[in-house]
């Protein structure tokens, strides 16, 4: 950490401030420059409060050296984490195709749709029984009976289910699903991260809309606090000033978090877009930067889905999609050598 | 709500469109254009899914005439909301001032506060029991223990009590608290707003990061829903490119909620710039602006504060600024005349 | 479009606005419903500014149905724009490989790049002359010498060049270049845009950081206007909250021009993340997502370049790059087969 | 300047770059960590290239203590600036209301205007005769014949002229305007502030819609590096993704300003917002946030206006409102005591 002292700081403070750092260990390293002082500080101080040395009048700046982050960080754990999921995988160089409806809403769809993304080449089911919505009058989703007809597709076709879980009370209810979705509006939901990192079941975090890597990360630290290592990070889009599209999909998400963290990596064009129409192109695009995954949305009749509708893709469009991402991905490993 | 078509729609899916519609006593007018035909759907238009609607083959675009919140609507409900609080009240023309310090440390710490800012004119006590936190490495709070401290000092000086609620298991021991706030992290978590919308505490919505009046009215429609009539709102500021500040404080909310709805909108400078300096001059705007109120952090000692240090003014700081503000309400006042 | 009336509006004032509308040969279709009063404009809109009717008394909202541009839509000219270069063209199912130095140093480190990106596969030189710098004191491009040093790389090695016009004053010395560059600093120049409108070279337009598609497309409308047909649009990044990355590249853009526009789209991996790591991974995305082209950084030496050196590949790392590019390009080509 | 150094660096390139730096007369301490090494570079920095130096392989980060800006700098100049106009002037205590209207029509239009705002208190006026709009088919402005009429105005009523330049080809024209303003597109058009930096009028420099507050104070470097100190800032709204209003008025832009800079600075609140009901509130913030000035759209009849119209205020609403910004100014000033 880099402390950037005021021009003249006050000789007491700055000796207090001095001794107070020492106390906890840390070395201090004096830079007299002509316009300011600079304290170099060495040692652990992950445990320094950056705001509380910031506030003290002597500080101008104070500039941190290390993530603030350590079981998500790479350059503490360098091979990638594979997490293991019923007879599949997520990371460690297979693709994984995450497909199903936003929204489950009966057993006979939800089946329909796991068998038909299943022969497209799908290797998980997703499908939301309790539902985030914008709007107190819309669809909610069918909570725990949704959950129910996620099991019976599962239990059809053989693939693993992801879902999202929107409170800590409904946790019970989430014992024998494959994979826990923390969705982006509670990515910084803290009693909840922290209660997802005290069972054993792998966790998906979706990025917050307008999260920074850096807070995303946090996030996954907060689970793996708690001792759960199987954390996967979703990218499903930023919000920014363009509207023409629901969100903007950060792309650089890819290569960026794999330089960071060890935690395979989701790519969402569905909910990124909003558009079906969109789909296609980014999930290539997300394929050929590097992405371990994909979760999209499939719909047998999109123009009836009771939510999102706009971003969903008919299993006859997801099919060929499905067979064209996964020889992009086998073409990607080759060139990569 | 206006249905634009694509050029030449297909004349059996739009019969179809036009037939479901009218099912639902929707009245129809089309005009057709060089370009486009443009369905003008009349009559409750708010039980329809703009998505579903968007996402047939037939539709271009889909564009709202209604906005889709009631009970916040000030179109519906012309008359100020005044939130009765304690001996006190939040809007209808007089100056909230809830002050108070980000966190509660100890019983000493937070009497010792509430008593000065009292004396310098703050109407509420703010300070935060259970704190949300970046890192699951910092400190979260003091907890119900918290909340025990901010009651005693509620007696001492019969300041009513705002503080924030993070988790609906936590529920049950805000039963004392005045207002229950929700904190920007939170401004979506679907199932925290219904459930305090289903008690009768007044409750304060802090904006989100990335939120729009939109989504920020629609959260407290989830709440009023529910029941509860008595819903502020607490603009703190958004994420946009400039980090110089923590966020960009959005001064344009006053008036743009102020026409919107007819709730209540308090500021917060301090989270909003996380810089204390920035306090003054942009809580004075905030009254200039027409602002029923203020949520200002106050420490007695900011450089030992165990989080949000660089956002706390002292004591004595606060004390000028507190008459300032009144002074300045009180100007605003006769100059609107 | 669609102008949506308040409540009970001014009959008189309606009258006036309704006759109003007819002289300019608009026919008004009126949709009363419970709530407001919604009027269709039919005929050419596109005179009508949107700005003046909503700023009349009686109206709440005003929303266009059609797109602002003409001669940059999809809609009006279906086929795409394929812009021929010298020996080259850019659009029409080729991957344009445009690469070059940032900044151009001298005649040997011009002619040597130039060399080697042609035996990589690039297919376009380029090389800033006149470049724009946040800082007046920093290093500000050789000008008319830079020009005249890209030209001898040209006649040694074929390939076209494209160069940055940061002022019309500049344009007689851009006679002999082959695609002229407006930079994301200039998009809204409008002047500037005019007057490239009024020659016949190509030009190629980078995105402006703040920029929407639409605003995006005017500025190539504007170009367009002038009688310049031959605009290529080039997506370098936007500015958004998240700074680890300079920009965020939006990959979406690829798509969503592909169907509002015929022009040929470029993408810039290097100036949109200002990090070389980043360039491969977002590059092989934007050939995925349907890129007619890249514009990429290469440089002998990128510790001694004299401007944006951290974003630059070296000859040694691009060569690999670029024949993966133009694999993936052709193996994309089969997958849409 | 802050280097971060990768673990374990190569040592033959860390040598050459600390001799590169000894050459340069830059003094180095080092400080040794357990995760990095951190070279503090002492001296005149602002010569060194930030992104040469991030470029180089061995480097993790570069970090800048000191800001890049000197002229502008208010730790190099800690008096304020203020900028004499005729007989009126920006800074120093008064209050600055420069009034009228986005586009000048006519002589009898701008006349007419002038004579009103005097009257109720506006101390300059503003008017566009080179309008810059986003579409090439909108009313661009009367060019020279509008500056005619501006000076016309200005004889009648004293009032001096602040007015835009769009290129550097019209320089020439404004001999005679008073203040130079150059728009938020055209913050980074360098060439034109380098040209305004070598004449002496002053120059009003609006912020960038994406602008950051370093990068408004390098445009500001631009022209005072020329030799002009004149230089005047106006905030006019951030693009962020809230698009309710126009753009997001940033009001600690103020405060912060005056922090960093010695220059004065207006704000325009018509142009942030788009609409003229949202102009009165937000002035009266942004005088009670310390503004030394604000920029006011005034036209006599909005709904004729040829461009900006929903932004405009009537004469008869902006007497009224100069009269209580002025009055509120006083009562900042005496609270200031």
């Amino acid at each position: 950490m880099i402390v950037i002292l005021k021009r003249d700081p006050d000789r007491e403070q700055l000796e207090s401030l001095i001794a107070w750092l020492q106390e906890k260990g840390i070395i201090i390293h004096t830079s007299i420059g002509e316009q300011n002082t600079v304290l170099g500080l060495v040692g652990d101080t992950s445990a320094l409060d950056v705001d509380l040395i910031a506030a003290l009048d002597i500080v101008e700046d104070v500039k941190r050296v290390q993530e603030p982050y350590k079981n998500a960080n790479r350059k503490f754990h360098p091979e990638d984490t594979v997490v293991k999921v019923g007879n599949t995988q997520i990371g460690g160089g297979a693709l994984t195709i995450m497909a199903g409806p936003c929204s489950v809403e009966s057993e006979e769809q939800v089946v329909a749709i796991a068998k038909a993304v299943k022969a497209s080449g799908a290797t998980m089911l997703r499908g939301g029984a309790f539902k985030p919505r914008t709007s107190p009058y819309a669809f909610q989703g069918l909570g725990a009976v949704g959950l129910e007809y996620l099991k019976v597709a599962r239990q059809e076709t053989g693939l693993p289910i992801v879902t999202e879980l929107m409170d800590l009370s409904q946790l019970p209810l989430f014992k024998d699903v494959d994979v826990i979705q923390i969705g982006a509006r509670n990515m910084q939901n803290f009693d909840l991260l922290r209660a997802v990192g005290c069972q054993d079941k792998p966790v998906m975090i979706k990025r917050g809309m307008s999260a920074t890597y850096e807070e995303w990360l946090m996030s996954a630290e907060y689970v793996m606090a708690g001792g759960n290592e199987n954390v996967i990070l979703c990218e499903r889009g930023i919000r920014t000033f363009e509207h023409y599209t629901r969100n903007t999909l950060d792309m650089a998400a890819i290569p960026v978090l794999r330089k960071l963290t060890h935690l395979p990596i989701i790519v969402d064009p569905s909910h990124a877009t909003g558009k079906s129409w969109l789909v296609a192109p980014l999930a290539q695009a997300a394929v050929a930067a590097g992405a371990d995954g994909l979760l999209i949305e499939v719909h047998n009749d999109p123009a009836h889905a009771l939510c999102d509708g706009p971003q969903s893709l008919r299993p006859e469009a997801f099919d060929p999609l499905a067979k064209k991402l996964l020889r992009l991905h086998q073409v990607m490993r080759e060139l990569e050598g």
